[in-house]
């Protein structure tokens, strides 16, 4: 957009918001018009928003969640089982595992996989820091809930080898059939996988 | 997700960012967790963006452009063709025309189409403010550049009707193959236009 059509504001709105995901340089137009037409309503109040997320938001020193205090309100929940902690690749899953209200447990983010190709090794994650959780005991069970993919699984076992001589039983989530999945669109590992572990009727 | 997991700063920030065009629920929760992870480098400068476009948008009183000045940088540009105003639906359309460079003319934005069912009628858009213009002096002609929908063509009609007694010369957008389209894709409306309309090789 030629720069004499809209003022240097707007402009800068519309590049800003292009580098938020799930917005392209397209639909950021799309949305800075919107806001600028809801100015009110909605431009406002979201300024205000991002500024307070900006000025409030801390990572938690001890599980790695992004909160309002440190430490979250999942780590000073006492309430939680201590003995039990779910070790996640990013904070989306642990989000996505508390809306799913599957457990509750502690958390420990890793902040990623291990991946050497794009120079992460196990000093890029927060492995250090869950080897030292383990270590000053209370924890009974590690939950690793990385992603099942080559990545994950790779990081799953280095965990494995780091806390496998410090007596916690080490975990991991089961393969198999997608509740309300169809067979007939599953991959073959996974269809192999469930068939391994079936369960009793 | 349970209030208890996340701080209200970051709760608050994903439910107004669920209501920007583009996102839904799902993809505010991913872009609020990438802005706070680009704290400082997205999501501050964001914020700031936010509320300075809050703060410096105004809506031209002569042509209903959204710019940070007013009369906007578009009826204030002297190089322009004054003489020509093209009529347009939205802000975007406003837009659109200027990133293709298509025209060096003044604009007029309806901020929508005549619409009954809607409750949209002429006192709900701004042809007054149009036929004010026309009537004037200065604009030889004006260019309907509204969708080629039925209520952008009715809405065509209603200000042919508004400004045919005032001398003015009224054109609309040309129907035919859009540049690159391929004919059996098209509908047959289209193709029926662009034959019509033929012109010489």
């Amino acid at each position: 957009m030629p720069r004499s059509s809209t003022g240097s504001q707007i402009e800068t709105l519309i590049q800003l918001l292009a580098r938020v995901p799930g917005l392209g340089p397209r639909s950021a137009r799309r949305a800075a018009l919107h806001l600028i037409k809801k100015k009110d309503a909605l431009l406002g109040p979201l300024a205000e928003a991002m500024a307070e997320a900006h000025a409030a938001v801390k990572v938690c020193s001890t599980c790695g969640n992004v909160d309002t205090r440190d430490p979250c309100s999942i780590c000073a929940d006492e309430r939680r089982d201590a003995s039990t902690v779910i070790v996640v690749e990013d904070v989306a899953d642990l989000w996505a595992l508390e809306r799913a209200g599957a457990a509750n447990a502690m958390y420990h983010v890793l902040g990623g996989v291990l991946s050497p190709l794009d120079g992460i090794g196990p000093e890029e994650l927060n492995i250090r820091s869950l080897v030292g959780r383990v270590e000053a005991g209370g924890v009974d069970e590690l939950i690793v809930a990385v992603n099942a993919t080559v990545e994950g699984q790779t990081t799953a076992h280095y965990i494995m080898d780091q806390v496998g001589d410090l007596g916690v039983k080490v975990t991991r989530l089961a393969h198999g059939v997608p509740v309300g999945g169809e067979l007939d669109y599953l991959d073959d590992g996974t269809l192999s996988a469930a068939l391994r572990s079936r369960t009793a009727f």
